[in-house]
């Protein structure tokens, strides 16, 4: 129930940055609706398609579908309003992810696999959105450069399957795991932490030989 | 057997202008064929993993893939004649595009599905492929652009449906809706139909907002 | 078990080169996994997916996936190893590819499926690796260009195929297969072979033609 609502408000906040990405790639409405949907309920798709988990959730559930429909539309008219409050899609894309995650890993542990395939349903769930969202728009995917993003899925996920593991009532580790996921997520945009990067630049060089003269 | 022959003949224009994509990006042979097939079947092979409705067309029916493979070779060698021809093949793919959309909703009609879905079904096998094709070619994917496409294929797959379920004899539901929505497809190519497209373009400032420092 | 030894060669192998193009486009550590495994897993992903062969190899071994994490994270240390070894590296990379299309074909004809389709598997198995590498990386799919690399996994294909239909024991398919299979790649390597390329220059303005005014 609680999950429930937090999904919603998770993917209509993920449907909308998704619509300003096609509006700056000039797409049409149709462009807008696929590339919000994508982003929104693009990282459960792949996650029940990996899993073999079906029926997906939109296609159990339409309304969601309709909902980030209707989202990506509605960026279309007030476009800037979502720019002049960024800060409220900045909290509720963080919210997202950490709800997409739990659910991700929820989803992993009622089928009952493994603890490691159990995390990386969180992090899938968590991140392909974006990741999606960005190969459809032709850009960098930001989840890969720059962000504390797929590993506070990481943790999310591993928090709330150790919780569950260890029989934490379900209500308690839901909103514990969203508490401190949202909060470290939350300090690693303020603070602006991030992974290590790997720059390999010699690997052009490198490139040239590893790949076969053809 | 009527869509058949249509969908034999779809799959084989689809697979003719996805060859020539590939042409463009200087592939070779086997790029061909793997483009030529994703544009043709590509759409079909989404919508199934989608829903998940095994086994997929081409896996049950592997003659379809020999076709598109042999088309996409086969363009390499006629590619001049395809392009002087190219007002058949604009009609071949409008045809194409209906055809596909009737046969999407049919099979999710077919699994029980709700309406929606039955209608998104119909845009993903009408649209996915030339999506695809884009994406493997690295261009901007025209569906989400400029054309009244997806827009086509989602009016056939709800007069499809709708027909259905107000029990029109298969047959005439067919007909009817490859008529009407070829006429409007190719209505919308002659005079210039096309969606609303959003620009927003203060969003790549309004992006730094949104994005997290990091 | 001599196949299963060198898969897990083949993926390590594969994830080190997915990740030195992970570290060419400044990825961070999740990208770097990512990466990774996808251009070690990702074809036999996608190979599943297609055929609705559930669970994924990784789903039901979870080992695979942290070997190829692991490797992934590895490179980011010994990159200028990895670069200095490279003829070590294009030998594995060409058994991988060899292993990877006889896993492909074999898991096509348990299931029962159609020859073409097994060898479609093989082909599938054997490339998409690195065709999901260069497209999260954003850069032209190697595969589709330049190299006598699908062609390879077709003939290891059908080589394959045909001994073990003809009941050759599967000890002597296999080994003859690998044996064939990695000589030829070798050799193709070597010596340059190709496969055609279509270059069709003409097909901007014919594309103008084909794609409807809007």
């Amino acid at each position: 129930m609680l999950l429930t609502t937090l999904y919603i408000i998770g993917i209509t906040a993920e449907a909308m940055t998704g619509a300003l990405a096609a509006g700056k790639h000039h797409m049409d409405w149709f462009g807008v609706m696929l590339v919000a949907s994508a982003t929104a309920i693009g990282g459960g798709t792949v996650r029940d398609v990996l899993l073999g988990h079906y029926p997906l959730g939109w296609v159990a559930n339409p309304q969601y579908l309709a909902i980030t429909c209707f989202a990506g539309i509605l960026t279309t008219w007030i476009a800037p309003q979502v720019v002049r409050f960024h800060k409220v899609f900045v909290l509720l894309d963080s919210l997202g992810l950490i709800v997409f995650s739990v659910i991700g890993c929820r989803v992993a542990m009622d089928m009952g696999l493994s603890p490691l395939i159990c995390i990386v349903a969180a992090v899938v769930t968590g991140v392909f959105g974006g990741l999606l969202r960005d190969m459809i728009c032709r850009r960098p995917p930001l989840v890969l450069h720059k962000e504390l993003y797929a590993s506070v899925a990481f943790m999310a996920g591993g928090m709330y399957y150790a919780l569950m593991h260890f029989a934490v009532p379900e209500l308690i580790a839901t909103v514990s795991t969203l508490v401190v996921g949202f909060s470290i997520r939350v300090a690693a945009v303020q603070f602006g932490w991030s992974l290590p990067v790997f720059r390999f630049d010699e690997v052009e060089q490198a490139e040239e030989k590893l790949e076969p003269k053809a």
